[in-house]
């Protein structure tokens, strides 16, 4: 008990400290320039948006990481750096996430991500041994429905580039969304993000049936949706839309 | 009649200082390591693309401005910022449009564009009573449209993202397209030139007719398009024009 | 045969530089903060990918630096600069490369891409006279492949917006795609790469058919897929999949 109320405690603490967070990644010259942009970033997105229940505040801050990450917008990512960490995202997630996403929206991204990272987790004292293994025991591979891609995609690809073909299966699917440093629900969380963001919703389909089976439910990934309209612009969340709307369908039939 | 030659005086000035601005948003390293890239700057986009009569250089500073901000493009941001203020966007205008944009493209390039344009509007010293009020005198809806539009998007995809679709409604169509300090047909030109930037076709036949209704002129519009080759990249533009095509086939039926 | 010993000696020399480049693209940064990503870095991408037969090093390079800058990726970019040159890529070559992706991929990223360049061929002694010429000979022009491109896209797109498709013409077709400081191969191959990059699979047929016409085989096609799934993102390269599968398909009849 006296565990659980401690980790609640200290739950609280870091909901008040990514708060405050929140608030301050928006630059100063936002209320200089655009008075009504800070108004909106203050009372909608920050006030109303990131406290939404349906998705847990360390949800959001990890999608919204991803969405950034996705985008290149580095010139601000260690401000949201610092979000993740305290609103619950531990380091080795963190990390994670930027190797994941290298494979899933390019490595240059996860290079510039990791500056922004580096002096932040220097101050905190983070250090190598809070950090995933390079080589961990991995997690146990469904090995029917891994079959079952890994057919589909040879199938389809073979002819057209076989390194492709065995990348996905060798990197990705049997080493990448193994490890245990990132929960595969967390996994999917951020390479779903990163669709939307990329806008690239044709590649939604598998992702978000697989984040669904890794335990996302469909009112987190409708708050998801929502959360990243400010992040990477309606039209890239209309463009998911139909997409997330075909794949609510076919699992509730 | 005073008014007019004092007004038709300043847009000569304006113009003949856009025009110097136009020619100074290519960095000197361009002649150094690509001279024909800046004979093609010099005499095709500056001297060429920019002068076209079909769309206005007032116009054509707003919509490279928007494509330009959609794109991330930041380092060279300030110039551009210049540059729209010169060709006659008002300070206000131009702060309504990152407003908008960020709704359109993302939080995070209307901060990054508040950061370029910051400096620029403390120099020229515009101050708070030149920028958009946060709360004014909103323009009249159209009822039946908004009815409308908002009993599609409930009725698609209400089980998909209510947050969607609720934020759509109270955010952007009865709040944001009703602000007065950026025309609706501007609004209309710089969502249209965004979603052309940002290589989202699919987005682009409810905006580019709205643009139209909005009083946008089909040869506008074709010069837009004419004018984002050459910023958002010739295949960006490529795959707008079906789009474009549909619409103007639509509305002349 | 002593030049061609030389020139053997030289390759060998360039490649074991470049293969030096390729590994320091990695900032530091990557290893304190994501070992895991450092170990997929430099066993998978440095050490095996780049080392990849079917298609050589000064092409990985090449395809690598359009990937980057079409993605304006412009804060690492200096070291690619490095990379291209070291493997083969002449300073003709690199800057024709910006100045044909101008157009492809937006002016901005050019000319953020000539501000990366501009140091390295100052420090590397690159002259005026080892740029390519603004207004060389071009090469012979294939009239009637481009009677029928040109008939296709007035149809299509002339009462759309005839800006587009006159400097279509003039600018692209009858200009930059002639000018002979990139071979029509490499002019296609940075073009494809681009256009996986910037995630336009829907402009993708007639380049890469173009490329293949142009001398690309189908083996170099497939592996720079696989090259850019590290560099764009795996999505972006799923995406690309099924257009290169129909492109190789159609031209196997």
């Amino acid at each position: 008990m006296k565990t659980r109320i401690a980790a609640s405690a200290l739950a609280l603490m870091s909901t008040a400290a990514a708060a405050q967070d929140a608030a301050s990644t928006l630059p100063d010259a936002v209320a200089r320039v655009a008075p009504a942009l800070e108004a909106y970033s203050t009372e909608d997105l920050v006030g109303s948006v990131w406290n939404g229940e349906e998705l847990s505040m360390r949800d959001r801050a990890l999608v919204t990481f991803a969405a950034l990450m996705t985008r290149h917008e580095t010139e601000n990512l260690g401000s949201y750096v610092e979000l993740a960490l305290d609103a619950g995202v531990s380091p080795a997630e963190l990390s994670e996430t930027i190797t994941h996403l290298a494979f899933y929206t390019g490595w240059g991204n996860a290079t510039a991500a990791a500056e922004a990272m580096a002096p932040i987790y220097e101050e905190r004292g983070i250090a190598a041994e809070d950090l995933p293994a390079v080589d961990p025991e991995l997690l146990p591979l469904n090995e029917e429905a891994e079959a079952a891609r890994q057919e589909n995609v040879q199938g389809n690809y073979g002819d057209v580039s076989q390194g492709v073909v065995d990348n996905t299966e060798q990197l990705l699917f049997l080493d990448l969304w193994l490890r245990p440093a990132l929960e595969p629900r967390d996994r999917s969380l951020v390479t779903v993000a990163a669709l939307i963001a990329a806008g690239q919703p044709e590649q939604m389909t598998f992702h978000l049936n697989r984040a669904m089976d890794n335990g996302l439910t469909q009112e987190e990934a409708g708050a998801m949706l929502s959360h990243l309209a400010f992040y990477a612009g309606w039209p890239k969340v209309f463009s998911a839309m139909p997409v997330a709307k075909e794949v609510f369908e076919s699992r509730s039939q």
